[in-house]
């Protein structure tokens, strides 16, 4: 049976009241989340329980990542300083096209190590055009929670190799989304129409349709992350991006746009009044020169914000410890030093994900009756603050910390991470073959 | 004797053609660099020489951080989401004023652990106004390399217990520069008074007259940071930041200022005309919501721009991979994805930060001839680019890496870090000190 107690130094809940619970544990029971309670009433309970002492350890919810493109993790530090249409042009588009199966599985076992050893417990992913089924094969046995999808494309001016059929996207995605929604408790579809300059209207609109067959999906896609591609949709469509997507009906409460830049007031409206979800992505934004969201407007708005690494290849890496700092960071010389203050960033990268993705009831807070997804995090070393009280927390976890700090991670409650490794992954081994699939690639 | 060989994977040489030498050796003897050659050749060599193994490593110079503020090290995460203005007078005046002898020493190990297993060779420091010869003592005894000088301040209407008389901090400053300025070969005076609204006219331009006493010393102060101290400088002076710094004789090729966020064209061209050193620091910059300076700008015009973390309250770590990351990145949505790559900035961390200290014969690259100042960084982890191949590395240590792959550390030839570590420093203890400290000082 899978029942356990773990004793923590503190408990980061991200429940409704934001409660930290120092000198507390954690019951576990088949995946759940059974009781929350001061460790010293330990030794009152059922001693059937595996006792697990990480008093040292602070425990927070699995972080959540509404945007990332596991197939592109094998292309990190290929394409840097280069804009985003270059960047897919000339690097993005040519690497993904070249994919065989088992490059794609190297690159999405990279990614998954990456993610889940950083403490991302449940991921959005944009998948890829073709063999989607090995990046579901690989979030299957990884043990990861997510929503994933192929990445449809029927048009392609920058790159023409590298789309399909209006019909085959389809179809294929039909197919996938057969075969992958709902495939175990973990894992569920994400349509992903990759961008307006890549998908006809058709391909948009039936995609919509198409999901009132996989009940509790997501529609997937990017919109409005940089002036040239802004200005090239207003030359297609007519339209701004998102009053585009608004005018032929791909927005909901289950619509996850990434990015949002650059939005005009009707757009900013047409978010609101949908109840659309933003994947926000600091670091891939910067580093791709696309310019700086208006999250404090978006959240002043009471628009759905989260946050994602996007691919490794425009960010450098694909740790939300990055994207916490750099999201409260970069919006502080504009709206001032109080903006997005570590609290606001820690919710967003847990129960703000959760909540995105409609999977509040069940991740994204430590509570009872909630699923064991959570992560034990070091915050005992010298360069982090060196008080443990609570105001410090949120500070320490957004300020001061990187991936390295994540030594423990649960999903289900079960074991992913343990010391700060992927139990199913074997780094090295990881590596030595993602050396020679990128040799294979890039002949 | 001091003689070693030392084989690794690459050199990243940081030298005027910026070369990279795969599977060469360094020879160091007595504390310099005595020949770099291809690993190849060693069997030939003399024998007498300890030959040491790093293969799998990268070799790269010390980097070098031209603004900190060791003293408050132990105030991390004890200042966040405030102002400039509202963190110096809430929080950092009342702590530095507070420190004992005894905290301060805790606080600059802590601060040079920090810089230290960052692979930080060189610093300048702006110290902190009473009770400087600890940060002097501390820094001998950890065998950093430093400028470093007592903050002076001799009027504070922000925190008025915090400052002294103009003559103590001239007789003080003075003293203090005649004890420590060259006390050996690795540390250097850097007169420090903090800025213009700690800082009467009559202290400024002493100071200035002093340092002829002390050649080779540093001028070192703040400029131009925030926007409320920049008027508050007009109203006081009826003149822009470093147009008063002009007019009153501080700038030349000697002067370090850091920040010079808001400046105008004709400060532009002061720093330009006066070979003045700007030390850009981009995490404070952001955090404190100061703004973005102009770097792409000031390079245009041949300004000297090195790097700093700043203080750890206000970053909130120590580590040069945050500061070159956050570098390049905050430039690109303004000035492109082009702007400040990862090799400009590699460049900015070392060559060109020895250069604005006028070290750059001794330090900042890895040459014949100059001191044995190097970091060996582990580049082959799963999360950093997967080809070993030349066009990558920069990418790999600007945007994926953090001070994690740090793994040794040497300065004149000695070891300081060897696996992570400093070997002068039990990390566990300084945490404890730290926690004593801090629980003592906020009462």
């Amino acid at each position: 049976m899978n029942h356990k107690i773990l004793k923590v130094k503190s408990i980061v809940s991200a429940n409704s009241d934001s409660e930290i619970l120092d000198d507390h544990a954690i019951e576990i029971k088949d995946g759940k989340i059974k009781r929350i309670f001061p460790s010293k009433e330990i030794n009152a309970l059922d001693q059937s329980a595996d006792i697990l002492n990480f008093s040292n350890f602070t425990l927070v919810p699995g972080f959540v990542q509404t945007h990332v493109h596991l197939c592109q993790t094998l292309f990190r530090g290929l394409a840097d300083d280069l804009e985003l249409l270059d960047w897919l042009q000339k690097r993005i588009f040519p690497f993904e096209n070249s994919h065989t199966k088992s490059s794609l599985r190297t690159s999405v076992r990279l990614g998954l190590n990456d993610l889940l050893t950083g403490g991302t417990t449940t991921v959005l992913d944009m998948g890829t055009l073709r063999h989607q089924e090995i990046i579901f094969e690989e979030i299957l046995n990884s043990g990861i929670r997510a929503y994933a999808g192929n990445c449809m494309m029927d048009k392609n001016d920058l790159y023409p190799e590298f789309c399909e059929s209006t019909d085959w996207n389809l179809k294929s995605t039909y197919d996938w989304a057969k075969e992958f929604h709902n495939k175990n408790e973990k894992v569920k579809f994400g349509f992903a129409p990759r961008f307006v300059l890549s998908c006809s209207e058709k391909l948009l609109t039936e995609t919509k349709v198409m999901m009132k067959d996989f009940p509790g999906s997501i529609f997937h896609t990017h919109s409005s992350e940089n002036k040239s591609e802004v200005e090239t949709v207003r030359k297609i469509t007519g339209k701004e991006n998102i009053e585009f997507y608004d005018s032929i009906g791909l927005l909901d409460s289950h619509t996850v746009l990434a990015h949002c830049i650059h939005v005009n007031e009707k757009e900013i409206s047409a978010l609101k009044k949908n109840f659309v979800r933003v994947a926000h992505c600091p670091s891939s934004n910067l580093k791709l020169g696309s310019g700086i969201a208006n999250i404090p407007r978006f959240l002043n708005e009471g628009i759905s914000v989260s946050l994602g690494a996007d691919g490794a290849p425009c960010n450098n890496g694909l740790s939300i410890f990055n994207e916490m700092k750099l999201a409260s960071l970069i919006q502080k010389p504009i709206h001032g030093p109080t903006a997005l203050n570590a609290k606001t960033i820690f919710r967003m990268a847990t129960i703000d994900g959760a909540k995105a993705l409609h999977l509040e009831k069940e991740i994204g807070s430590i509570e009872t009756g909630k699923k064991a997804d959570f992560v034990l995090l070091d915050l005992e070393k010298a360069y982090l603050p060196l008080q443990s009280e609570n105001q410090n927390i949120y500070s320490s976890i957004v300020y001061s910390a990187s991936k390295e700090i994540v030594k423990l991670v649960f999903i289900d409650g079960e074991c992913i991470v343990d010391c700060g490794k992927c139990i199913k992954y074997d780094e090295e081994e990881l590596i030595s073959d993602g050396k020679k699939e990128l040799s294979r690639i890039l002949v």
